[in-house]
């Protein structure tokens, strides 16, 4: 899949105007001219929990990116091209104005603020914006700050959330829902799974950590904290975390959380290592770890922390004095959970095999269902795969929400409602975008078809994007290649026709964890090296609004392809590495112009296919088994 | 040519041993354990004026990079790869010991300063290092102190330079030089070959600074200084400018440099616009700006301007208060120099005609002597070329040292020094990688040769290499597009047969300025958009100690390919740019493997080859132009 996309939202429960009403007098409480709500919650997630989606509760804007801003007497969401045509319909306009970024005369949240802080300055007094610091991350916090305080803005920070409060006193339902929403059962994961055990992460992070001269860290992402301890929960959809805090020191290890769904079998596993502490206890527990080290040397991960713990840690730092150094630097698990270990790649296989499996089984029954003239909708086939992908062994779930897309609907990236309407028709392209959740892993892929017959421009554009797949899945590159590096010979081809895709070419999939996780990727901005044991998925892209759009999406890991010791040549020793394919789904063979190929596009594509025949064929049923091997035969 | 070097040094005219007393005896009075010497002067230049080459002075070493650490006792040398050898050669070292880095047991500069910070702190003093605060960039200072503060070493900045002082107690000579150095005269460059006044460029600069809402911009950089003015001169080798210091303001413009060269009609044409100051009046008059200024917004480019100037911005501050602010952004003049106008790029054009003319005329003469059985030198050839450049109207000298390399000196990518004994020899490449500079415009091209019959593998690795250059060459890409991506697409075919070369494959040139500038780039690390009129090499290469070395290059303008207005099309707009040739010189065809080549590459070569005939035919004799025609026939 390609980037975020949030889920339905909870109907407003109340009207607008009593939650502005009560909001505003909260505003005059703290002397605010302004309160900020952007989308984000606590733990920076890409899935919030319910509880925590505050501005699709406030607004009843459910988009997945949008910040609103109240003010005294006014109120404006922001959003991106997106969302311009949603938003109207979603937000009251008599009481939220919608800036549509990106149209003439629409302002931006900053340049707002720039507008509003001139004018109050002009007046002698400064324009005061309340925000809640524990939903951004010290860079974002940092960026906003440099943009608006230049026009005179001053940020203050409001220790609680003000959204919250009213939500708490509109009725009691909603209170409920803040109280009890990280409920989810907590799991433990086998060594046989994780390749791993919490007690030789923890020495790895603590050995990092005295590399960099810290020794203590906070930990304020879900996955990263999932992958620390070994558990899983369910408190979000699709990413399979548990809402909790962490903190690691060179002794000892905290986690955070609702203890009341902890059993004995997850505490049996943690308990030597971990002190289990209540989630609420996070902010007392780190302010008096911090005091008590002489020094304390803090590790703040500026992209993966949020400005709230950053402000707890510079109040100690102020109470303690020079003893207390907050450093910033990468959060070492990120790169850790990463590469993943010879276990976990075996895991992911397959996970992979059995997702692979179910889309080829989802194919093959569209197809012959389209063969016998029965009318199809997105809906179906969305629910027909989550069926092929329940049919398989410890199955826990989509990983993010299926993307089934015909006609003109595949040119729309972020297409995340199948329509039970849209029918499948001859002529069109449908794209079938999915993942599920095996214990094992984390499964993501893509496949464009052509219901009935191609025309020519269709085969060529599909040829096209196969062609970037390809040059990109095919590629070698020495130890220390960049993200960009490959986005670049991806769409090198593509450009030379004067095509290209707006979106990633990649991003980093977790072993049963997020389906977009750091911090690898393959696009512009992604300037982490390509390192053995990290998974990223491979999707360049083509598309034309109304006319269509094509995805091909696989799962690959990074494979060092140099043999190990390197043999006593004159060259300088350079590292190569390469990728393998994770993800085992034949490509539509109608839509291949196969003469568009150079050789070794086509002898990759050639391998590609005989190795699904290899891999899927011992597993399916005969029929199953030839269907596949003449969707294979090139 | 790839990066920098630097030349020949003074020769010491007094003994280490006596340099080392009367520096310790000044570390001594500031109280310091030791004092840094880095390569840099105040201007960040890559080619420094002789009175400005301190470590070189002062340690005999004159290679282009590594830093000289002197302690109270000992002093070491820090120096790559390329100068192992080297160092030991020229540094006394029974005084100063070599660190090589990247050997076994060889500590980097923070390695060391490390250690002795924790030894003393561990005896409860911190270990004070002085550096003087104009010989580093800000963006360097930062990184630094950030490295060495953590282990307890405390950084002093001391006002005056302590070699400076100890070089002018050592004799009158070094005396002199100290004083005199930046005596070249100024010289104007008109409208027709600079296409923009000095007025309209400072308009544009002040509509930046406001943007950026600033209003005061202090200049280090010697390229934007010239840039800035239209004025020339030749204080340092190689590059066409002058010791300087310019302030611009919203009203007013400073230039602070050596004024007894400056003549009158330098005066005249920027006497309205601009006042010209003494050198030495650029601390107390920016000092004196930023005081008067209510309030003061200083724009402060950390890689471009030295941690001495933001010193004296800071002192200011503290003195005004807070009317004064230091805003850390990129200089925008840098972006500006580098998007060449339409009278830039055809001036460019002319003076890499004339560099290709003496190219060719160079090996042609290199084929007849050696089909003559005369014997060349690597010498031979370098002078030889200088006297085509030099034929050619309006020559201002080499761009940088030529590099003439034959053999196993060919894989030495920083080879510098011709050897007047090294014979071409047959069967081996001859690597010519040369520029020069012309009052319209700089050049820079690399061609291999090779002298008698190539082998099969020679000829299968140039064509790799050639394949690399035309894959850059010939590639369109849409606007936003980064030198990391292009980088990527240059190695891709390298990599697939796991060949690589270890420096970035282009860097920007500057119209008659610096031969390096930026801020647009090639390279892993070059993230800077490309942008039409921006001029780039494209050089890929491949190197094999002892078996020899190959580099391409070309420079080439960026240009807008997209016709404008864009036609009404459904697709979504976007701009595509390519790149335009400005240098014209055949490649060797008896290193050529035709057969290697993608149709699009061959054609690509066959168009390029013709372009040279049509463009330098006409001013060639006829026997020239038919060797060339020869030499372009695939």
């Amino acid at each position: 899949m390609t980037p975020p996309d949030l889920l339905t939202a909870s109907a407003p429960v109340s009207s607008l105007r009593a939650k502005l009403t009560d909001l505003r007098a909260l505003m005059e409480e703290h002397q605010l001219d302004a309160y900020l709500i952007p989308s984000a919650d606590e733990h920076l997630n890409e899935y919030l929990p319910e509880a925590k989606q505050r501005r699709i509760w406030f607004s009843g804007f459910t988009g997945s990116a949008g910040d609103l801003l109240v003010g005294r007497d006014w109120a404006w969401l922001f959003v991106d091209s997106r969302y311009h045509e949603q938003a109207d319909l979603q937000v009251d306009t008599s009481l939220i104005q919608v800036s549509k970024l990106g149209l003439e005369g629409h302002k931006t949240l900053v340049e707002l603020l720039e507008t509003l802080g001139q004018e109050h300055h002009n007046k002698g007094f400064s324009f005061r914006l309340g925000f809640y610091p524990f939903t951004l991350a010290v860079e974002q916090f940092r960026d906003f700050q440099k943009q608006v305080e230049a026009a005179g803005v001053q940020l203050v920070s409001v220790a609680e959330n003000l959204v919250d409060q009213v939500r708490a006193q509109q009725d009691e339902a909603e209170s409920d829902l803040l109280s009890t929403y990280a409920t989810s059962q907590l799991f433990t994961l086998p060594n046989t799974v994780t390749g791993e055990t919490t007690d030789q992460k923890l020495a790895r992070v603590r050995e990092a950590l005295q590399k960099s001269k810290t020794n203590l860290l906070p930990i304020t992402k879900l996955d990263q904290i999932a992958w620390l301890f070994n558990l899983r929960g369910s408190d979000v959809p699709y990413n399979p975390v548990f809402i909790a805090y962490a903190v690691v020191t060179l002794d000892a290890a905290y986690l955070f959380t609702n203890l009341q769904r902890i059993d004995a079998q997850v505490q049996e596993a943690l308990h030597n290592n971990v002190t289990l502490l209540p989630y609420e206890h996070y902010h007392q527990t780190l302010t008096s770890l911090v005091s008590q080290l002489q020094p304390a040397r803090v590790l703040v991960d500026p992209k993966h922390t949020t400005q709230g713990t950053y402000q707890i840690l510079e109040k100690v730092k102020k109470e303690v004095g020079d003893t207390v150094k907050i450093v910033a630097a990468s959060n070492p698990i990120e790169g850790m959970k990463a590469r993943k270990n010879a276990i976990e790649i075996e895991q992911m296989q397959q996970a992979n095999l059995k997702a692979s499996r179910a889309k080829v089984r989802t194919i093959k029954w569209l197809q012959e269902q389209l063969a016998n003239e029965q009318t199809l909708t997105e809906l179906d086939v969305a629910l027909h795969i989550e069926q092929f992908y329940a049919q398989e062994s410890n199955f826990q779930g989509l990983s993010f929400s299926t993307i089934a897309a015909t006609g003109a609907n595949s040119s729309i990236v972020h297409y995340s409602t199948p329509s039970s309407e849209t029918v499948l028709s001859a002529g069109q392209f449908f794209l079938l975008d999915s993942g599920a959740q095996y214990l094992m892993g984390t499964t993501d892929d893509t496949r464009t078809l052509i219901v009935g017959n191609p025309t020519s421009e269709q085969i060529e554009r599909y040829t096209d994007v196969l062609k970037a797949h390809i040059n990109c899945a095919m590629q070698r590159f020495p130890k220390g290649t960049t993200g960009v590096h490959l986005d670049g010979i991806t769409r090198s081809d593509l450009w030379m026709v004067e095509l290209d895709y707006g979106h990633g070419t990649g991003h980093g999939v977790g072993a049963f964890l997020n389906v977009h996780e750091g911090p690898n990727g393959i696009s512009k901005r992604a300037f982490e090296p390509l390192e053995p044991g990290m998974v990223t998925s491979i999707e360049p892209g083509f598309y034309a609004p109304g006319w269509g759009g094509i995805r091909i999406e696989n799962l690959y890991v990074v494979k060092n392809l140099t043999p190990q010791p390197p043999p006593q040549v004159d060259l300088p020793k350079t590292t190569w590495y390469g990728f393998e394919p994770l993800t085992y789904i034949p490509f539509d063979k109608r839509l291949i112009a196969l003469n568009q190929l150079e050789l070794r596009q086509r002898q990759w594509l050639l391998n590609y296919h005989a190795a699904i025949v290899e891999k899927l064929s011992p597993t399916l049923e005969t029929s199953e088994a030839d269907w596949l091997r003449e969707a294979c035969r090139l």
